[in-house]
């Protein structure tokens, strides 16, 4: 049997304690499918003292990271640190410039550095797997690296943050608020203090850019991502997407069209019976579409120790497999150096149907003044729906469109005239419709 | 760049083609992913003089399938011939044992001769992939090979066959009787002029007897496969499904439990608000249940000839990017000489909800002697109903039960039961309902 594979941790947080327990207990099993022993030679993280129920058996500590990750008793360096700058970067790129293989769950780090850490990787010929780095668990980034080899993609697409699914499952399935589900999301550890980063859609968005260079062979562009967060989707939205059979998800969408590539991230209707609207709580899904394959979905525990360990363990089980002098298949599916210049889509030129609601005052005439700014805009309606709202007192109407396939900046257009005409009592509320199987 | 690859195909049909097609279409993206180019360097089809629109270039043409395999010219061989015996098992044979890599789309060929050609290739150093013989497209194979390494399988199951699906689909979309489904199935070309082994489960189950490998370190046994079909379900069971909130699927399943693994494919209602339950037409799907990533699910095109070249194509790019002396991971997971013995569970303790739909005489006290054979028996019910149906003049009643968890034997204790009591007009019908996420 080959030597054994010499793993370096650094992080010993949920994710990697979780690490270090499945190699430790499925020792076994993993020496017999990778053909040789993994063992944990070296870990690094911040308090020694902690006591986090595993067996770190005659592992070297080291304080410092990157001196972990230039240690010479090991082969692989897996970074658990988070962040996309400080310690975690310097580690990953000594570990690579030192010729170790990397195995990192680190999203915001590559969105950031991925194509230049790429490219040490590719020069120095080791490995940097990032499977835990998107959608948890689910093994999209092998699907995409590997599986699709010869595929176009034309357009991927998924829920890629649990906080934000777990929410909108609980506002559409029990009637609460957004405020409501988001407490109860921070108590159960699903958010975080301050939760920003999930609702707003930048967690969504890091992974996104990933998603899209592997899709389209293009340099990772996180900056240049259409973001809106899913903090003013009220109960109104949710149960007027119900009627009409959608269900609201926030979606990360990167697409190809004729002025560049389109990557969003923003709330998004999907069709109540597609598969991907019975994707509940915290589990994530990713829809990719190709010219050969078709459209192929996934979907898994997005995030959580377990799962996201199982990506990093699978990660490091592929570069026990391969050997000395083997070559690898590029970070990024095609080679970094000839990873194309992302060139962005224009936002405004977007094709789709929209949903539009709007608040209006309770008086004759908006409904045809509305339906004007919809035709003067040469947008088709699929349906106008009036409701009426809130206590006798103070009745308020609701008018609610669904348009045919029009651009946004059509629908740009229309909303500001509406809002111009004075009937709006609050802001229009616009949200997306995304085609889905 | 490393020398080129060379691929010789056996079998030129619909998939045949469009791997040729693939590959000389995405030729330059391919070498990008790969590090080297591909060339179809042989082939071998029976029919030397057909159009099949595609440019075979160079490549050497053989009338024997064993002679391209054995040729020095060629580093993998691809079969896409089909069957499990004759000159598919002689050409797979003879490219493993002379050193050839091999790619193969099937399922019939691995359920019955797997372990044997792993065992082959293991010892000769070579690859054995077969991504396309479970579920076309969906990178199914990979994922437990490679992504769920470390991870134990609890229970996989999944739509494995495209023809039943697209039948069951039909048939509760339209309201169509399974016949006239199946007629319009054969003159799509989704279904064969002899349908049996698709709609008997037979296909299912050779895909399963793969996936049960690869979840639970077994030898492969693909006879040992409890089989029930969809000619029997009837319209008066999709719609008694649709109102107690299933879906009726052809499901392939494979589980642990206490006394062995229980590998059977049978017709299953699974919850409509499941995901699996939204897989519809052609379309194949698959879950997988471990103690380390939770719930994954994949579904996709589960046959056509672009979607199966993909994933042959992806198996052959897999090897592109290896290289000589590179040690591969074992062909089912764990060596072919390591596979444990199957050990087969009793069906009949297998355990889990039944929908039981009776149809019986229009006279008094039927009710209670069925809900007491069920009592007999140990049978909890979550639900009783009784429909009438058919035409005035011969009112036939429906009685419909749905069991809590139970076991098959108590299950078919109390049919026979109820059979003897003479109640039934009709044969009774017994259909597994299965937990889905």
């Amino acid at each position: 049997m080959a030597e054994a594979l010499r793993v370096g941790i650094a992080g010993l947080g949920t994710v990697g304690a979780s690490v270090v327990r499945v190699i430790t207990e499925k020792a076994a099993e993993l020496t017999r499918q990778c053909g040789r022993e993994l063992v944990v030679t070296g870990v690094a993280a911040r308090d020694r003292s902690r006591d986090r129920g595993i067996d770190l058996g005659g592992a070297t500590w080291f304080d410092d990271p990157v001196g972990l990750a230039r240690s010479a008793d090991i082969d692989v360096f897996v970074e658990l640190i988070g962040g996309d700058e400080g310690p975690a970067f310097a580690c990953v790129k000594a570990a690579l410039e030192a010729g170790r293989h990397v195995v990192t769950a680190n999203k915001a780090l590559l969105a950031k550095h991925g194509v230049a850490l790429a490219e040490i990787a590719e020069k120095k010929g080791v490995l940097l797997n990032y499977e835990a780095a998107v959608a948890g668990g689910i093994p999209v980034i092998k699907t995409m690296r590997e599986a699709m080899a010869g595929n176009s993609v034309s357009r991927v697409f998924g829920i890629l943050n649990g906080t934000c699914n777990y929410i909108l499952t609980r506002m559409e399935a029990e009637g609460l608020t957004f405020e409501a589900c988001l407490k109860d999301a921070q108590r159960l550890g699903y958010a975080e203090a301050d939760p920003t980063f999930d609702i707003e859609g930048n967690d969504t968005a890091h992974k996104l850019s990933i998603l899209t260079s592997l899709a389209f062979g293009t340099k990772i562009a996180a900056d240049d991502i259409y973001m809106e967060g899913i903090s003013n989707i009220s109960q109104a939205d949710i149960r007027a997407a119900g009627e009409l059979g959608y269900r609201i998800k926030l979606l990360g969408v990167a697409q190809k069209t004729e002025s560049g590539i389109e990557q969003r991230v923003h709330p998004t209707m999907v069709p109540t019976a597609s598969v991907i609207a019975q994707v509940h709580g915290v589990t994530n899904a990713v829809a990719i579409e190709t010219d050969i394959l078709g459209e192929l979905l996934l979907s898994g525990p997005g995030a959580g120790g377990n799962a996201t360990a199982s990506a990093v363990v699978g990660d490091i089980a592929d570069i026990a497999k391969s050997r000395p002098g083997f070559q690898h298949g590029p970070v990024f599916g095609r080679p970094a150096k000839e990873l194309r210049p992302y060139k962005k889509a224009q936002m405004r030129s977007h094709e789709g149907g929209y949903f539009i609601r709007l608040t209006v005052h309770d008086r004759v005439g908006v409904f045809a003044a509305v339906a004007k700014r919809m035709a003067d805009n040469d947008i088709s309606l699929e349906s106008i729906v009036q409701h009426a709202a809130g206590p006798e007192a103070e009745v308020q109407k609701t008018v609610i469109l669904v348009t045919h396939e029009t651009t946004e900046a059509a629908v740009r257009k229309a909303v500001e005239g509406i809002t111009k005409d004075g009937h709006l009592t609050d802001k229009a509320q616009v949200i997306r419709i995304e085609r889905a199987g």
